[in-house]
């Protein structure tokens, strides 16, 4: 096996769990290299730390599989972690619906499962990780008997990789358009043109959280998407949900949702620019006793994070604005580069800035079926604040 | 009304949200000061900030009651405040058992007002507060029509303000030792002489937590005072708990708490000193699937906050070391002294001490019926972790 030696700082943070080595961080290697090869990791002095697979032209060289000199990387490899990840996910109260696998927190680094009830989505967004898709199709055939798995690598990460995007069933063809149930509701999920995966599992635990704030209230939701939150809002007695979104797609996807669950009368969906509805709507004096705001990413570099920072600020001092004295703002961020102490912060400011005051209800992160490991920041990113805006 | 003028640099703290007046922080008192009286707080130019009580004696001169300039402290201020925090809990999804006012994050400084369904505990832990203590047992009885209100003065803080420590029924005596339901269990409560308030309302939601992670778990709980938890694990389907606390008392109440859920069968509490017997465990190699800390305060300053740092990393070392191999540690700390970053921080040594990775599964805060104020320290204080520990 051809082997890949560390700088002597370097090793620290890889031996104490980190599966990442980056291209600057080899010292060595010591065989020879071919993209999506099982490989052995070891210390400046020949120290065995892990086996992963290699590709040269990745900034990350290496992806650690194993920490096991004995484990062997195959497809009995592949099966055991991923009936070892279920068993997981069913040990902490996930029966249908949940992240099977989620990279790095499951470590399988660069793959993604989610499971919805039979159906099944799949990326694969590393070399060395879709070299092993026919051996993790096989895995997930034996272990659920799915009714489809889709494959979502439509993702521009992988062209550092040297893979191409596509996307389209493994197997035999299915109707991508499926409905899940979550938290007592149904939801139509599109598997081919939904965003991600096709649907946000990240915050289905969250969702439950809203529960008690929205009885009786006049609802504003701001980047919708399908109108999940807004949904759960109306189900849990919203006398009335508003849902924003710029996607006609989702706006359409969100009223069927409602109507799904009998909740059309209560939901409203438009198809506008949440950000321009938010500023008119502030200046015009409307109020709401609950806003929930879910934004997109304002930014996917760690360079560009005080454009993240003026976006977060500036959406939620509109949001804050919107909400009657004494009311709720539910707001989130989805992206690990503002971590949790700074989302807090710009949401003092925005809070200060509306010269409200704000109470903390609830703050927590993404469903736990999406594990975080300290350390291994792209686990950690996602934030789930209520607040009460007084 | 006598007026109190900050300091030009300290006004905008208290100006900002912040009820607590330092004696250090006064530029100078314009009329005449008679302890417990409301006096008006303003800028060093006259212009009004809030109104509170003062009391020259203590550390914090002024904690300010409200900052709307028109509003009068009297009865029914008491009465509108303490039925609007009753308001606020039933529509965060609190009914029965509650903190019903948690001092500063209600803007009633050094109140706090615990709920037991009829029963009420009531703490005024400072001078200006006390004085009103007939005001505000007269707006519980009318809003509630308590079966009994009891008082829990007994807390040293009470004489740094130049109170007596004191304790007992407020009105016709009555049977302190009552019972509650929480998540569909039943725990005695001794109002009288249980810890605190007698009851620790503030884990009420993390509770529920623990409820898939302990199904057919061996369980280990130390410092288990009363058990709550323990007695959770069992209904949730642990196969066996066993509940460690130094205090014969309240492994006594554990034991009645098990008995009266029907689940003494799986319940078994112990005695003994929680640190040593980790200690002597850890060197016999014994292993739990679930381990549960919930330790005391180490420390009650911030000049000790090394030993708290101490205190905390050795338990939770010790409780790594007895957590099997993809089982969880469920751990607390409770003290406003140690931040969550910091406690995060300690877990993280103490899981590298141990040589054991871990998964976070849940991360939060007390329970929602003690709201947090950001900037207000003393109202984010508790920390509840999940981990599970490969």
């Amino acid at each position: 096996m051809t082997k890949v030696t560390l700088k002597r700082k370097i090793a620290p943070r890889i031996a104490n769990g980190h599966p990442w080595v980056f291209a600057n961080e080899v010292q060595g290697i010591e065989g020879a290299v071919s993209a999506g090869d099982i490989v052995r990791v070891q210390t400046h002095d020949g120290k065995y730390i892990g086996s992963g697979y290699i590709n040269p032209q990745s900034q990350i060289v290496v992806r650690i599989l194993t920490r096991d000199p004995k484990e062997v990387v195959d497809a009995a490899f592949f099966h055991r972690r991923i009936a070892g990840a279920w068993a997981y996910r069913q040990h902490i109260g996930y029966t249908e619906n949940c992240r099977l696998i989620f990279g790095e927190a499951d470590y399988l680094p660069a793959l993604i499962i989610d499971k919805f009830n039979d159906y099944f989505v799949l990326q694969t967004l590393a070399l060395g990780m879709d070299k092993w898709k026919g051996a993790i199709v096989e895995a997930l055939q034996k272990i659920f008997q799915p009714k489809g798995i889709y494959e979502r690598n439509d993702v521009p990460v992988r062209e550092l990789e040297g893979l191409t995007q596509i996307k389209g069933p493994i197997g035999p063809a299915f109707d991508p358009n499926i409905i899940i149930r979550e938290n007592g509701l149904q939801f139509h999920v599109d598997l081919e043109n939904g965003q991600k995966t096709g649907y946000f599992l990240d915050q289905q635990d969250n969702r439950r959280h809203i529960q008690h704030i929205v009885k009786d209230a006049d609802v504003l939701e701001a980047f919708c998407y399908t109108g999940t939150f807004g949904v759960h809002a109306a189900h849990y007695g919203a006398k009335s949900v508003l849902g924003l979104d710029i996607s006609e797609t989702a706006v359409a996807q969100a009223r069927r949702n409602a109507e799904l669950n009998g909740l059309a009368d209560r939901c409203r969906f438009e198809a506008v620019n949440a950000f321009d509805a938010l500023k008119t709507w502030t200046k015009e004096g409307r109020t709401y006793d609950v806003v929930m705001l879910d934004p997109p990413a304002f930014t996917k570099s760690r360079e560009n994070i005080q454009k993240a920072i003026t976006g977060y600020k500036e959406i939620n001092l509109r949001g804050i604005k919107l909400v009657k004295p004494g009311g709720f703002l539910v707001t989130s961020s989805c992206t690990n580069l503002v971590p949790p102490d700074l989302f807090l912060e710009i949401i003092a400011l925005a809070a200060k800035d509306a010269r409200r005051q704000l109470r903390q209800v609830t703050f927590q992160a993404q469903s736990s079926d999406h594990p975080i490991i300290w350390g291994m920041e792209n686990t950690e990113y996602l934030k789930f604040l209520i607040v009460q805006v007084l």
